[in-house]
Protein backbone atom coordinates (compact mmCIF):
# COMPACT_ATOMS: atom_id res chain seq x y z
CA UNK A 1 0.00 0.00 0.00
CA UNK A 2 2.98 2.61 0.94
CA UNK A 3 4.60 3.88 -2.01
CA UNK A 4 7.09 6.84 -1.92
CA UNK A 5 8.34 8.55 1.03
CA UNK A 6 7.34 12.28 1.06
CA UNK A 7 8.26 13.28 4.54
CA UNK A 8 10.51 12.20 7.51
CA UNK A 9 10.80 14.15 10.98
CA UNK A 10 11.00 13.28 14.66
CA UNK A 11 8.43 11.50 15.18
CA UNK A 12 6.96 10.52 11.65
CA UNK A 13 7.38 9.55 8.31
CA UNK A 14 4.78 10.08 5.42
CA UNK A 15 4.45 8.07 2.49
CA UNK A 16 2.39 8.14 -0.50
CA UNK A 17 -0.38 5.85 -1.16
CA UNK A 18 -2.73 4.16 -4.89
CA UNK A 19 -5.39 7.25 -3.37
CA UNK A 20 -3.57 10.26 -4.12
CA UNK A 21 -6.03 12.26 -1.74
CA UNK A 22 -4.66 9.77 1.11
CA UNK A 23 -1.07 9.27 3.26
CA UNK A 24 0.14 6.98 5.40
CA UNK A 25 1.44 8.25 8.86
CA UNK A 26 4.15 5.91 10.04
CA UNK A 27 4.96 6.63 13.89
CA UNK A 28 8.78 6.29 14.61
CA UNK A 29 10.22 4.98 17.88
CA UNK A 30 12.34 8.18 17.93
CA UNK A 31 11.93 9.74 21.69
CA UNK A 32 12.26 13.31 20.89
CA UNK A 33 10.54 16.30 23.03
CA UNK A 34 12.22 19.71 22.11
CA UNK A 35 13.79 20.03 18.82
CA UNK A 36 17.10 20.20 20.76
CA UNK A 37 17.12 17.57 22.67
CA UNK A 38 19.34 14.04 21.12
CA UNK A 39 17.03 11.90 20.32
CA UNK A 40 16.73 8.61 21.37
CA UNK A 41 15.44 4.91 20.37
CA UNK A 42 12.45 3.36 22.93
CA UNK A 43 11.10 0.22 21.36
CA UNK A 44 7.51 0.49 20.97
CA UNK A 45 7.13 4.14 21.27
CA UNK A 46 6.12 4.15 17.70
CA UNK A 47 3.52 2.34 17.93
CA UNK A 48 1.64 3.22 21.14
CA UNK A 49 2.40 6.55 20.08
CA UNK A 50 -0.05 5.70 16.87
CA UNK A 51 -2.64 3.82 19.73
CA UNK A 52 -3.07 7.03 21.36
CA UNK A 53 -3.34 9.25 18.23
CA UNK A 54 -5.70 7.20 16.47
CA UNK A 55 -8.00 7.00 19.74
CA UNK A 56 -7.90 10.46 20.37
CA UNK A 57 -8.97 11.28 16.62
CA UNK A 58 -11.68 8.86 17.14
CA UNK A 59 -12.67 10.77 20.11
CA UNK A 60 -12.52 14.35 18.90
CA UNK A 61 -14.42 12.95 15.48
CA UNK A 62 -17.44 12.13 18.08
CA UNK A 63 -17.11 16.23 18.95
CA UNK A 64 -17.54 16.94 15.35
CA UNK A 65 -13.76 18.51 15.07
CA UNK A 66 -12.31 17.55 11.70
CA UNK A 67 -9.85 15.75 11.24
CA UNK A 68 -7.42 14.07 8.67
CA UNK A 69 -7.34 10.60 10.88
CA UNK A 70 -9.29 7.79 8.07
CA UNK A 71 -8.21 4.66 9.91
CA UNK A 72 -5.63 2.25 11.74
CA UNK A 73 -3.49 0.46 9.31
CA UNK A 74 -1.54 -1.73 11.77
CA UNK A 75 0.08 -1.13 14.92
CA UNK A 76 2.18 1.75 14.34
CA UNK A 77 0.56 3.04 11.17
CA UNK A 78 -2.48 4.93 10.29
CA UNK A 79 -4.15 5.76 7.17
CA UNK A 80 -5.04 10.00 6.70
CA UNK A 81 -6.38 12.31 4.48
CA UNK A 82 -3.69 14.11 2.33
CA UNK A 83 -3.52 17.79 2.88
CA UNK A 84 -2.49 21.13 2.41
CA UNK A 85 -0.40 21.91 4.87
CA UNK A 86 -0.47 25.23 6.51
CA UNK A 87 3.37 26.28 8.29
CA UNK A 88 2.22 26.63 11.90
CA UNK A 89 1.89 25.31 14.94
CA UNK A 90 -0.80 26.35 17.56
CA UNK A 91 0.38 25.70 20.99
CA UNK A 92 -2.50 25.95 23.35
CA UNK A 93 -1.16 25.85 27.01
CA UNK A 94 -3.45 25.08 30.56
CA UNK A 95 -0.16 24.90 32.95
CA UNK A 96 3.23 26.64 32.46
CA UNK A 97 5.65 24.64 31.20
CA UNK A 98 8.58 24.93 28.36
CA UNK A 99 8.94 28.07 26.67
CA UNK A 100 6.63 29.62 28.86
CA UNK A 101 8.69 28.95 31.79
CA UNK A 102 12.54 29.62 30.44
CA UNK A 103 11.22 32.58 27.75
CA UNK A 104 9.13 35.08 30.61
CA UNK A 105 9.89 33.39 34.16
CA UNK A 106 6.80 31.91 35.14
CA UNK A 107 7.05 29.14 37.78
CA UNK A 108 6.80 25.88 36.19
CA UNK A 109 3.34 24.04 36.92
CA UNK A 110 1.39 27.43 37.39
CA UNK A 111 -2.07 26.96 36.53
CA UNK A 112 -3.13 29.61 33.86
CA UNK A 113 -6.65 31.24 34.55
CA UNK A 114 -7.41 30.94 30.84
CA UNK A 115 -5.26 28.78 28.20
CA UNK A 116 -2.73 30.89 26.30
CA UNK A 117 -2.83 29.94 22.43
CA UNK A 118 0.28 30.68 20.80
CA UNK A 119 1.30 30.26 16.83
CA UNK A 120 5.21 28.78 16.03
CA UNK A 121 6.38 29.19 12.36
CA UNK A 122 7.53 25.65 11.40
CA UNK A 123 10.92 25.89 10.21
CA UNK A 124 13.89 23.86 11.41
CA UNK A 125 16.43 26.37 10.67
CA UNK A 126 14.92 28.82 13.04
CA UNK A 127 14.26 26.80 15.49
CA UNK A 128 10.15 27.50 15.02
CA UNK A 129 10.08 31.24 16.22
CA UNK A 130 6.86 32.58 17.99
CA UNK A 131 4.68 34.24 15.76
CA UNK A 132 1.48 36.42 15.63
CA UNK A 133 -1.52 36.69 13.13
CA UNK A 134 -0.54 39.86 11.77
CA UNK A 135 2.62 37.49 10.69
CA UNK A 136 0.71 34.43 9.49
CA UNK A 137 -1.44 36.72 7.21
CA UNK A 138 1.89 39.01 5.88
CA UNK A 139 3.85 35.53 5.20
CA UNK A 140 1.21 34.58 2.95
CA UNK A 141 1.11 31.23 5.36
CA UNK A 142 -2.98 31.74 6.30
CA UNK A 143 -5.46 33.96 5.65
CA UNK A 144 -7.74 36.26 9.12
CA UNK A 145 -10.80 33.67 8.44
CA UNK A 146 -8.15 30.25 8.18
CA UNK A 147 -6.17 31.98 11.63
CA UNK A 148 -9.69 32.53 13.18
CA UNK A 149 -11.08 29.01 12.30
CA UNK A 150 -7.46 27.78 13.98
CA UNK A 151 -8.18 29.24 16.68
CA UNK A 152 -11.65 28.36 17.23
CA UNK A 153 -10.67 24.77 16.92
CA UNK A 154 -7.51 24.84 18.85
CA UNK A 155 -9.88 26.16 21.99
CA UNK A 156 -12.54 23.51 21.28
CA UNK A 157 -9.97 20.46 20.93
CA UNK A 158 -8.09 22.06 24.25
CA UNK A 159 -11.49 22.27 26.15
CA UNK A 160 -12.24 18.94 24.81
CA UNK A 161 -9.26 17.09 25.50
CA UNK A 162 -8.88 18.59 29.11
CA UNK A 163 -12.10 16.14 30.09
CA UNK A 164 -10.88 13.30 28.07
CA UNK A 165 -7.42 13.90 30.16
CA UNK A 166 -9.15 14.57 33.54
CA UNK A 167 -11.71 11.49 33.83
CA UNK A 168 -8.72 9.34 33.32
CA UNK A 169 -6.66 10.94 36.06
CA UNK A 170 -4.35 13.03 33.70
CA UNK A 171 -3.88 16.73 33.15
CA UNK A 172 -3.63 18.18 29.49
CA UNK A 173 -0.16 20.64 30.71
CA UNK A 174 -0.45 21.72 26.79
CA UNK A 175 -1.08 20.94 22.88
CA UNK A 176 1.07 21.47 19.94
CA UNK A 177 -1.99 21.10 16.99
CA UNK A 178 -1.27 21.67 13.13
CA UNK A 179 -3.46 22.25 10.95
CA UNK A 180 -4.44 21.64 6.89
CA UNK A 181 -6.71 22.48 4.23
CA UNK A 182 -8.79 20.32 2.79
CA UNK A 183 -11.70 21.39 -0.62
CA UNK A 184 -11.35 25.01 1.33
CA UNK A 185 -11.90 23.49 5.06
CA UNK A 186 -9.59 23.87 8.11
CA UNK A 187 -8.87 20.02 9.43
CA UNK A 188 -6.95 19.08 12.38
CA UNK A 189 -3.76 17.09 11.26
CA UNK A 190 -0.24 15.72 12.57
CA UNK A 191 -0.26 13.48 15.29
CA UNK A 192 -1.88 12.96 19.10
CA UNK A 193 0.19 11.78 21.51
CA UNK A 194 2.79 11.62 24.23
CA UNK A 195 4.98 13.48 21.30
CA UNK A 196 2.60 16.72 21.36
CA UNK A 197 0.59 17.07 24.98
CA UNK A 198 2.75 17.40 27.96
CA UNK A 199 0.62 16.22 30.82
CA UNK A 200 0.86 15.40 34.63
CA UNK A 201 -0.20 12.41 35.84
CA UNK A 202 -2.42 13.23 39.24
CA UNK A 203 -1.36 9.78 40.67
CA UNK A 204 1.65 10.80 41.01
CA UNK A 205 2.09 14.41 40.86
CA UNK A 206 5.84 13.89 42.31
CA UNK A 207 6.80 13.09 38.73
CA UNK A 208 5.77 16.41 37.43
CA UNK A 209 4.83 17.19 34.13
CA UNK A 210 5.37 14.57 31.71
CA UNK A 211 7.40 15.19 28.45
CA UNK A 212 10.36 13.40 26.60
CA UNK A 213 12.91 15.53 28.73
CA UNK A 214 11.40 13.61 32.45
CA UNK A 215 12.73 10.77 33.23
CA UNK A 216 9.68 9.55 34.74
CA UNK A 217 7.88 8.85 30.79
CA UNK A 218 9.51 5.31 29.81
CA UNK A 219 8.04 3.93 33.22
CA UNK A 220 4.64 5.22 32.70
CA UNK A 221 4.58 5.20 29.04
CA UNK A 222 1.99 1.65 28.80
CA UNK A 223 0.28 2.84 32.07
CA UNK A 224 -0.84 6.04 30.37
CA UNK A 225 -1.88 4.17 27.14
CA UNK A 226 -3.75 2.03 29.34
CA UNK A 227 -5.71 5.07 31.38
CA UNK A 228 -6.53 6.51 27.98
CA UNK A 229 -7.69 3.72 26.28
CA UNK A 230 -10.41 3.80 29.76
CA UNK A 231 -13.96 4.17 28.31
CA UNK B 1 11.85 71.57 39.56
CA UNK B 2 13.01 68.61 39.43
CA UNK B 3 13.44 66.39 42.43
CA UNK B 4 14.23 62.73 42.70
CA UNK B 5 15.02 60.85 39.77
CA UNK B 6 13.10 57.43 39.96
CA UNK B 7 14.27 56.55 36.80
CA UNK B 8 17.17 55.67 34.36
CA UNK B 9 17.11 53.99 30.86
CA UNK B 10 19.48 54.10 28.15
CA UNK B 11 18.07 56.85 26.39
CA UNK B 12 16.32 58.86 28.94
CA UNK B 13 16.17 60.10 33.02
CA UNK B 14 12.58 60.64 34.80
CA UNK B 15 12.73 62.65 37.39
CA UNK B 16 9.45 63.52 39.94
CA UNK B 17 8.39 67.30 40.28
CA UNK B 18 6.49 69.42 43.01
CA UNK B 19 3.38 68.11 41.35
CA UNK B 20 2.97 65.06 41.89
CA UNK B 21 0.95 64.15 38.67
CA UNK B 22 3.79 65.06 36.12
CA UNK B 23 7.38 64.13 35.66
CA UNK B 24 10.60 65.74 34.13
CA UNK B 25 11.53 63.65 31.21
CA UNK B 26 15.34 64.40 30.15
CA UNK B 27 16.69 62.81 27.38
CA UNK B 28 20.21 61.43 27.30
CA UNK B 29 22.93 61.58 24.61
CA UNK B 30 23.80 57.94 24.30
CA UNK B 31 23.57 56.61 20.65
CA UNK B 32 21.86 52.97 21.65
CA UNK B 33 19.66 51.44 18.80
CA UNK B 34 19.00 47.69 20.37
CA UNK B 35 19.55 46.84 23.81
CA UNK B 36 22.33 44.91 23.36
CA UNK B 37 24.55 47.79 21.63
CA UNK B 38 27.60 49.22 23.19
CA UNK B 39 26.05 52.49 24.49
CA UNK B 40 28.15 55.22 23.19
CA UNK B 41 27.60 59.05 23.41
CA UNK B 42 27.21 61.55 20.44
CA UNK B 43 26.78 65.42 21.71
CA UNK B 44 23.41 67.34 20.97
CA UNK B 45 21.54 63.85 20.40
CA UNK B 46 19.70 64.00 23.38
CA UNK B 47 18.07 67.57 22.65
CA UNK B 48 17.65 66.71 19.28
CA UNK B 49 15.86 63.73 20.13
CA UNK B 50 13.88 65.55 22.94
CA UNK B 51 13.08 68.47 19.90
CA UNK B 52 11.69 65.65 17.38
CA UNK B 53 9.59 63.99 20.06
CA UNK B 54 8.01 67.15 21.91
CA UNK B 55 7.21 67.89 17.93
CA UNK B 56 5.70 64.65 16.75
CA UNK B 57 3.90 64.42 20.24
CA UNK B 58 2.30 68.54 19.38
CA UNK B 59 1.43 66.72 15.58
CA UNK B 60 0.06 63.90 17.42
CA UNK B 61 -2.18 66.30 19.39
CA UNK B 62 -3.50 67.49 16.83
CA UNK B 63 -5.02 64.51 15.53
CA UNK B 64 -6.50 64.01 19.12
CA UNK B 65 -4.09 61.17 20.10
CA UNK B 66 -4.13 61.00 23.79
CA UNK B 67 -0.53 61.32 24.78
CA UNK B 68 1.90 62.23 27.96
CA UNK B 69 3.08 65.35 26.59
CA UNK B 70 2.73 69.18 28.43
CA UNK B 71 5.42 71.08 27.71
CA UNK B 72 9.19 71.71 26.57
CA UNK B 73 10.83 72.72 29.36
CA UNK B 74 14.92 73.44 28.07
CA UNK B 75 16.40 71.81 24.99
CA UNK B 76 16.63 68.49 26.68
CA UNK B 77 13.56 67.96 29.09
CA UNK B 78 10.07 67.67 28.80
CA UNK B 79 7.52 67.63 31.16
CA UNK B 80 5.20 64.82 31.09
CA UNK B 81 2.16 63.56 32.92
CA UNK B 82 2.93 60.63 35.20
CA UNK B 83 1.14 57.77 34.30
CA UNK B 84 0.88 53.89 35.56
CA UNK B 85 3.32 52.63 32.76
CA UNK B 86 2.03 48.91 30.68
CA UNK B 87 4.92 47.01 30.63
CA UNK B 88 4.86 46.24 26.85
CA UNK B 89 6.38 47.59 23.75
CA UNK B 90 3.86 47.57 21.10
CA UNK B 91 5.78 47.50 17.65
CA UNK B 92 4.44 48.54 14.68
CA UNK B 93 6.42 47.48 10.97
CA UNK B 94 5.77 49.09 7.57
CA UNK B 95 9.06 47.58 6.17
CA UNK B 96 10.96 44.74 7.20
CA UNK B 97 13.94 44.92 9.32
CA UNK B 98 16.01 44.44 12.52
CA UNK B 99 14.33 41.10 14.21
CA UNK B 100 11.89 40.56 11.42
CA UNK B 101 15.15 39.77 9.40
CA UNK B 102 16.79 37.65 11.57
CA UNK B 103 14.03 36.05 13.56
CA UNK B 104 11.90 34.79 10.26
CA UNK B 105 14.55 35.38 7.71
CA UNK B 106 12.41 38.26 5.44
CA UNK B 107 14.23 40.11 3.13
CA UNK B 108 15.38 43.59 4.94
CA UNK B 109 13.89 46.33 3.35
CA UNK B 110 10.46 44.43 2.11
CA UNK B 111 7.55 46.13 1.98
CA UNK B 112 4.85 44.96 3.81
CA UNK B 113 1.36 44.83 2.30
CA UNK B 114 -0.44 45.44 5.96
CA UNK B 115 1.38 47.13 8.76
CA UNK B 116 2.77 44.16 11.50
CA UNK B 117 1.92 44.81 15.12
CA UNK B 118 4.02 43.01 17.69
CA UNK B 119 4.03 43.18 21.25
CA UNK B 120 7.05 42.47 23.36
CA UNK B 121 7.22 42.35 27.25
CA UNK B 122 9.43 45.01 28.84
CA UNK B 123 11.94 43.02 30.72
CA UNK B 124 15.38 43.43 30.66
CA UNK B 125 16.76 40.38 31.47
CA UNK B 126 15.39 38.50 29.59
CA UNK B 127 15.71 40.68 26.19
CA UNK B 128 12.08 41.65 26.01
CA UNK B 129 10.87 38.36 24.80
CA UNK B 130 7.79 38.66 21.97
CA UNK B 131 4.40 38.15 23.62
CA UNK B 132 1.24 37.87 22.70
CA UNK B 133 -2.44 39.24 24.04
CA UNK B 134 -3.27 35.88 25.70
CA UNK B 135 0.12 36.06 27.54
CA UNK B 136 -0.35 40.18 28.38
CA UNK B 137 -3.59 39.27 30.09
CA UNK B 138 -2.48 35.99 31.31
CA UNK B 139 0.02 37.78 33.01
CA UNK B 140 -1.74 40.53 34.23
CA UNK B 141 -0.41 43.45 32.63
CA UNK B 142 -3.40 44.81 30.81
CA UNK B 143 -6.74 43.85 30.48
CA UNK B 144 -8.29 42.83 27.04
CA UNK B 145 -10.19 45.98 26.47
CA UNK B 146 -6.88 47.67 26.94
CA UNK B 147 -4.44 45.97 24.55
CA UNK B 148 -7.87 46.31 22.09
CA UNK B 149 -7.40 50.02 22.69
CA UNK B 150 -3.41 50.19 22.28
CA UNK B 151 -3.81 48.39 19.17
CA UNK B 152 -6.22 50.71 17.83
CA UNK B 153 -4.26 53.62 19.14
CA UNK B 154 -0.25 52.10 17.32
CA UNK B 155 -2.67 51.68 13.96
CA UNK B 156 -3.87 55.02 14.18
CA UNK B 157 -0.43 56.61 15.07
CA UNK B 158 1.22 54.89 12.17
CA UNK B 159 -0.93 55.68 9.88
CA UNK B 160 -0.07 59.36 11.08
CA UNK B 161 3.16 59.46 11.65
CA UNK B 162 3.57 57.78 8.02
CA UNK B 163 1.81 60.39 6.26
CA UNK B 164 3.66 63.00 8.17
CA UNK B 165 7.25 61.53 7.56
CA UNK B 166 6.50 61.15 3.85
CA UNK B 167 5.50 64.43 3.41
CA UNK B 168 9.15 65.05 4.87
CA UNK B 169 10.82 62.39 2.32
CA UNK B 170 11.22 59.81 5.05
CA UNK B 171 10.19 56.55 5.64
CA UNK B 172 8.76 55.29 8.57
CA UNK B 173 9.93 51.92 8.68
CA UNK B 174 8.99 50.84 11.94
CA UNK B 175 8.03 52.52 15.23
CA UNK B 176 8.33 51.66 19.23
CA UNK B 177 5.11 52.54 21.73
CA UNK B 178 4.80 52.54 24.83
CA UNK B 179 1.09 52.93 26.58
CA UNK B 180 0.66 54.13 30.30
CA UNK B 181 -2.82 54.12 32.14
CA UNK B 182 -4.28 57.92 33.39
CA UNK B 183 -7.64 57.74 35.12
CA UNK B 184 -8.65 54.52 33.51
CA UNK B 185 -7.64 56.07 29.86
CA UNK B 186 -4.72 54.47 27.71
CA UNK B 187 -1.92 57.28 27.07
CA UNK B 188 0.81 57.33 24.37
CA UNK B 189 3.71 57.66 26.32
CA UNK B 190 7.85 57.35 26.33
CA UNK B 191 9.21 59.58 23.33
CA UNK B 192 8.67 59.48 19.27
CA UNK B 193 12.23 60.48 18.35
CA UNK B 194 15.45 58.81 16.34
CA UNK B 195 15.77 56.13 19.38
CA UNK B 196 12.38 54.68 18.66
CA UNK B 197 11.61 55.03 15.06
CA UNK B 198 13.43 53.45 12.24
CA UNK B 199 13.35 55.52 9.40
CA UNK B 200 14.89 55.70 5.54
CA UNK B 201 15.84 58.78 3.87
CA UNK B 202 13.88 59.09 0.59
CA UNK B 203 16.50 61.42 -1.08
CA UNK B 204 19.43 59.00 0.68
CA UNK B 205 17.77 55.67 0.13
CA UNK B 206 21.67 54.02 -0.78
CA UNK B 207 22.23 55.03 3.42
CA UNK B 208 19.29 52.19 3.74
CA UNK B 209 17.70 51.97 7.18
CA UNK B 210 18.84 54.44 10.18
CA UNK B 211 18.67 52.82 13.27
CA UNK B 212 21.59 53.26 15.81
CA UNK B 213 23.46 50.81 13.75
CA UNK B 214 23.62 52.60 11.05
CA UNK B 215 27.27 54.30 10.00
CA UNK B 216 24.89 57.85 8.08
CA UNK B 217 23.06 57.99 11.17
CA UNK B 218 25.58 60.81 12.26
CA UNK B 219 25.89 62.62 9.63
CA UNK B 220 21.98 63.04 9.29
CA UNK B 221 20.59 63.35 12.70
CA UNK B 222 20.40 67.14 11.79
CA UNK B 223 19.24 67.39 8.38
CA UNK B 224 16.25 64.67 9.29
CA UNK B 225 15.75 67.01 12.34
CA UNK B 226 15.53 70.06 9.95
CA UNK B 227 13.21 67.97 7.98
CA UNK B 228 10.44 67.09 10.92
CA UNK B 229 9.95 70.57 11.55
CA UNK B 230 9.12 71.69 8.24
CA UNK B 231 5.59 72.37 8.42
Amino acid sequence: MKKKKIYEGKTKKLYECEDEAELVQEFKDDAVASSKAKSHSVKGKGALNCQISAQVFRFLDSYHIPNHFIRELSDKEMLVKKLAMIPVVVMVRNVAAGSLVKRYGIAEGRELECPIIEYYLKDDERDDPMINEDHIISFGHATSEEIKEMHRMASKINAVLRAFFRRRDLKLVDIRLEFGRLHGKILLADELSLNTCRIQDLQHMDHGILDGDNKHIQDLLYEIRDRIFLS
